[in-house]
């Protein structure tokens, strides 16, 4: 059942801040119930956030990651290691890398896996601008850092396949993951293990 | 440990995002991701909604019920019976009530209950604004519909004596509320029935 409002503002701010992943109505109200309560500077400071990111984000061209810049701060660095690429899914998982504190190469995201079910094919990846990455050379090293699932599994092999005519190592995080679980909500302690643990993929261990 | 991101804009808009209730900064960023795969038009109608509301809300200058129009839909409602007024908290009671679909009268917004331990006194609430619409003439009835806490009831004790004096009945919330329950988190159906079996409130059931 709908709550009736006498708002059509409030309505309209619970109905949007509702749609969002894990916000029910109740939440919504709670939120916007709160915001009314702040100073408008503190709310228009959230609204603009929003905007701004929605409309001033950008993706790094080399590695796909989010950034304000061409080149993210990570491509960027020099301290960084650019002879090592880890490829990962998301932005969220080259954050859940990063808190770990101990990689120091660079990453190369691709969007997601390869997942017939989802419709998702190797094209709608970042595949190619990988292979480019490794097919200009500099890069020694390429760690398979996705899920453990059935659908990264896959697409480890199929980045096997893709990368193995090219002299550069291969590896996959070391399975500290449990089989099924998405990288994103692994603890930092195993995410760091499973990273120095990384072990060669030479594609008959799919 | 906060995360590292690699882009202000991210940075900016999960930190705006985490300071509301009971949302952290992992919940932040989902939201954040979730809204970067939306479409911009998405992402704008969220942000204007938060917006316009908070530089566009109004509060009905009879009832102190948040409103579009300077006189609210329930108090400008010629169907509403108007020789009622049902005393509550805050905004969220109104929905409350209003949903259980019993309530046909009218009411007003305390903005709080007495609370000397927050600081909150009877200068704090609108308290006088009822006072003057019973005086004025009209009304009845009023219900008080307040927490069942001790602050709500020093609130009731405290209206009892303000309200006495005028030629009007007095009742309050029957108690199948659990003492210490708070309102908006009671089920209808229990809000519903102690709305029906409101008792007379004559000082002494304090």
């Amino acid at each position: 059942m709908l709550d009736q409002y006498s708002s059509v503002l409030l309505e309209r701010a619970v109905g949007e801040l509702a749609k969002l992943p894990g916000i029910g109505r109740r939440t919504a109200l709670r939120l916007v119930l709160h915001l009314l309560r702040q100073p408008v500077a503190e709310a228009d400071a959230l609204s603009s956030a929003l905007t701004e990111l929605r409309h001033g984000v950008r993706y790094c061209h080399v590695c796909h990651n989010i950034s304000d810049t061409d080149t993210c701060e990570i491509c960027a660095n020099p301290r960084r290691d650019g002879s090592m690429v880890c490829v990962v899914e998301t932005v969220r998982d080259v954050i859940a890398l990063e808190n770990t504190g101990i990689y120091r190469g660079l990453y190369h995201v691709l969007g997601g896996v390869i997942s017939p079910m989802d419709g998702i094919g190797p094209a709608d990846l970042e595949i190619d601008s990988l292979v480019e990455r490794v097919r200009a050379g500099g890069v020694e090293e390429v760690i398979f850092a996705l899920s453990s699932t059935m659908e990264g599994d896959t697409t480890n092999y199929y980045l096997y396949r893709k990368l193995s005519p090219f002299n550069v190592r291969l590896s996959v995080l070391s399975r500290g993951l449990s089989v099924g679980d998405e990288l994103q909500y692994t603890d930092e302690a195993t995410l760091g293990r499973s990273l120095i643990n990384r072990t060669p993929f030479d594609g008959s261990s799919r």
